[in-house]
């Protein structure tokens, strides 16, 4: 499998923040989806796609290491590695603030058929080919 | 049109603090929701029972005063009045502290047809009948 | 007093969705603010600005109307206009997806001396320097 | 160590729904942070006992296991089962509906002086005594 990585950049926004004054550790999760729509949209396999395969790609696991803070206008920069596409998808997330990387993170996404609820081992094709396709 | 007044208890979580240490503003957005979703519950009609009479109830407009703040682990009591029923459903929101009023709202609902996205201006005959039969 | 307006731009996220998959109403609270600390920015007076001059500028009124619904995606402007600077802070906004206004608002924010909590009716002089030095 | 288990009661509020009418994964993170304030207040170590012990305890680490979904007014249970207290404090949630097993995760925060940011190994000794003298 194609190795791909995509940055998303993320200014953090006020109400995001806690009463420490640092961005409130749930919120991370949200920055993730971000980078991760992003990625899915850059090798250009859209939600629409998604629908028109008639599956979807829930979440089933995910794991957060907070290792830094970030704070009110800090431009981060939010890593996604593709680890695995099939039989599930993982992701690798970094986050880096402009010295140093403040959170790192992974994803397991299963592929499930929309109507039945079925689980699926094999990506959908469209998939595969987005990602043969991808140049960086 | 009869009147009617419920109450709902909301207490503060850490999640929905600021860098102040009080609620940050637009979480009493939610706060007004999760009332007016009891309001609909106690006089019984519910969104299951929109679905069914083919409507919603999207929100379409709404004023907030903030007069006070609310901090962590606060008792609020979110009362709602229902103002009118046609051809909006306006409510009118007051949240308390134990000792105060610290905020004053309302909001504006149109009903909708669900699939034609057509405005009504009769409330659907259920609803009317939920509350004639509310008894607080 | 000046007239100015800003402009900011916000994608529409998938966790800022709800079940009608239209961004949930009390989420467009969040687009206003993001945009109102980027007018801040942009006339170059900062919350350490205020925080320097002893202030604080907490939102006491806001009222909003809903006219369309933004869909994930959306690249939406939000369009921030100052209308009043003393007594109080009065921003006008619009949001506007490529083709039509899908929401106005308008905020009201009241300077506090941030130590005693008391209301002040002139804007520090930093602020109004900062407004008649802009230029866009 | 005593072993101690804790339950809350949550009711899903329609501003966590997603587009897929089931709760948004990350939202999860806010239902966990309830039951663990809870938790620490059914043990009488209060975030008052942290200020004034000049300590904090960020999350340092956090892993979810999303099993089914929850819905709109279901009636969740998340457990709260302390599993480690030094150097860390480690807990493990179930989120429960009436019928099944919804989520499982695991959290671990780190003690940290307040003013310095230096770990500390050892828990605090309130909160060793509030552990001691909890009966459920």
């Amino acid at each position: 499998m194609k190795n791909i990585t995509t940055k998303t950049q993320i200014k953090v926004a006020f109400y995001d923040l806690d009463p420490m004054n640092i961005v409130w550790h749930g919120n991370y999760v949200k920055y993730l989806e971000q980078a991760r729509c992003e990625f899915f949209s850059k090798i250009n396999y859209t939600y629409k796609d998604m629908y028109d395969d008639g599956i979807m790609y829930p979440i089933a696991k995910m794991d957060l290491k907070f290792i830094k803070s970030a704070r009110f206008e800090d431009n981060l920069t939010v890593e996604c590695i593709l680890k695995e596409l099939e039989p599930a998808i993982i992701i690798k997330y970094n986050i880096y603030t402009k010295n140093e990387k403040i959170l790192s993170a992974n994803s397991m996404q299963i592929c499930v058929n929309a109507k039945t609820g079925e689980t699926l081992y094999n990506a959908p094709e469209k998939l595969l080919k987005s990602i043969e396709e991808y140049n960086e």
